[in-house]
């Protein structure tokens, strides 16, 4: 089966370093028992999972310096096609000491990025998304660009006919939705700190993606954790509930849960089942030990077990309905 | 004033990272303040403090993988040309977690050398030497090389009337040592634990460095931290007492005090002062913020004042006295 791939834009893609150390303590020197090392960042974890999928998937973004080099090496080397545009500025890693029970890290910042490495970037992008079925947008503006950096990369995709997932928060999502994507796919507390209210219970997260989409036909997936999501769909809302709660490592699960949307909007997968497979293989990904990963045999056993209930909206809410993703509505 | 370099072999170097944090904190995560990278590595520090000391040096050893290259550019960008054999494996890097008082610190293993890699590498080292005053070779034989991996290199180096220093411990020194160095620089515990006695006065060191060169005529300074050193060369032994005690970092005085020692014999300095200067060099490390820098005003105020006490040998003793070193006694 030949698709167009999934193409995932990380603007801050991170170098993820975890050093096993038996016991970390203040003031001394360790020797790590094993250190691994692979490519990280929002979007970069999105474009691991849809590969472990089986899903063609290009990797695209601003990456610098050996730190960029190594990540783009990581990548390739998982055979995911790297497209990344080179800027002068080192990119970040992510340093994680690991014990057996507890995780202590360090966040690099990032480099800055300048107005003619973005322009750059800008230049460019109509010609990846050209062969694209889906965009990803994930994670943080860097430092140096506008809070509205992604406004111009949803608005390249739609003027291509290209659908667009945006996940982030802060004044990256709000200006990000100003431009209108096919969808976002805000946590919780993203959820909430964007419309201003508490987000405790699918009802509540369900009210605010109304609030966040009142003005446009944006598709907002909440991720809840292990209470499920919510959607709020052109025609219909949806909450959707895991028939198990999985224990392991919650990191990276949001990022699953991003690539199952994307392979399902590449398909034109109606929303009760993509909506459903989103939930398994968020599931999946938190049984796996690092972000990135979804376990498939966990992810099918959660998917084939959801409960997918569907809320219709009132008449006069379907009259915003001039969406592409709302094909799958 | 042209003069041959010094040339240091560091056999696994290290890009030295600091993340300076405000707190430390287990089990959460941190956004570093700054960070600092530079090269690192014993030889590496050595060709640094040589550097900033102004005297021409080359630095070369084994070097691999992205952090290699950073290994590489951070050198050339100080202006110290490099000469790296490349491997297969990555370089290893040291991470430093610095908060204000403390300093947690995490030690990657470094790559395994093939066979072949340290065939190459022989094969190019009398090329290296034969532009070379002094060659130092600093630090631990990384994994994959026999014990007596610096032998070799002693042997080559006499073979082409080029001095050598050799700075390290357990089986690196003792094998080194059989070949017959110009110069070995354990420091108090290297020294103990390669003659199997305390080392705990000038006193008691002297007579380990007299048992550690009683078969051959290698002058063995042995560094004492704030109480100096004591040398034994081939003529007299000597007993240098810095003026004051510095405070600040330890880490890379040794590397300070090698790097005074090879100019010295580059520039055939009589030992009094040559011994003199590598305990202000030494001093001036202690002072700095980071290994492989030494403030020149504090080497200086230190030499300047330092106390050389000069013991002569016994008649018999000098018998053994047939090497190149001993121009300068």
């Amino acid at each position: 089966m030949s698709r167009k791939p999934v193409l995932t834009v990380t603007l801050n893609p991170a170098l993820d370093v975890t050093y096993d150390v038996d016991e970390f303590v203040l003031g001394q020197t360790h020797r790590p028992r094993s250190m691994s090392v692979r490519a990280g960042g929002k979007g970069v974890n999105v474009a691991r999972v849809l590969a472990g999928l089986g899903e063609s998937v290009v990797a695209s973004g601003l990456a610098g310096g050996a730190t960029g080099r190594s990540i783009v090496d990581h990548l390739e080397q998982a055979g995911i096609p790297a497209s990344f545009t080179w800027i002068e500025g080192e990119s970040r890693r992510t340093v994680v000491i690991a014990e057996r029970d507890r995780a202590t890290g360090i966040w690099e910042t990032g480099p800055v990025v300048t107005a003619a490495e973005w322009a750059t970037f800008l230049d460019g992008f109509p010609a990846l998304i050209s062969t694209a079925s889906v965009v990803v947008l994930s994670g943080s503006v860097p430092p140096g660009l506008p809070a509205d950096a992604y406004a111009p990369l949803v608005q390249a995709a739609a003027a291509n006919g290209v659908q667009v997932i945006l996940d982030a928060e802060g004044p990256a999502l709000h200006h990000g939705l100003a431009a209108n994507p096919t969808l976002v796919k805000p946590n919780a507390d993203e959820l909430a700190d964007a419309v201003g209210t508490e987000v405790d219970t699918p009802e509540r997260a369900l009210a605010a993606a109304h609030r966040l989409r009142a003005e446009r036909p944006t598709v907002v997936v909440a991720s809840l954790g292990h209470q499920g999501l919510v959607a709020a769909t052109c025609r219909r809302d949806y909450v959707v509930t895991p028939p198990i709660r999985v224990p392991g490592n919650a990191t990276g699960a949001g990022d699953a849960l991003v690539a199952a949307l994307a392979r399902g909007l590449a398909r034109g997968t109606a929303w009760p089942d993509m909506l459903a497979d989103a939930v398994g293989v968020s599931g999946g990904a938190v049984a796996a030990p690092v972000a990135g990963e979804s376990r498939i045999d966990i992810a099918r056993h959660i998917t084939d077990r959801a409960i997918v209930r569907a809320i219709e909206h009132d008449a006069d809410q379907g009259s915003q309905c001039d969406h592409a993703s709302c094909r799958n509505s």
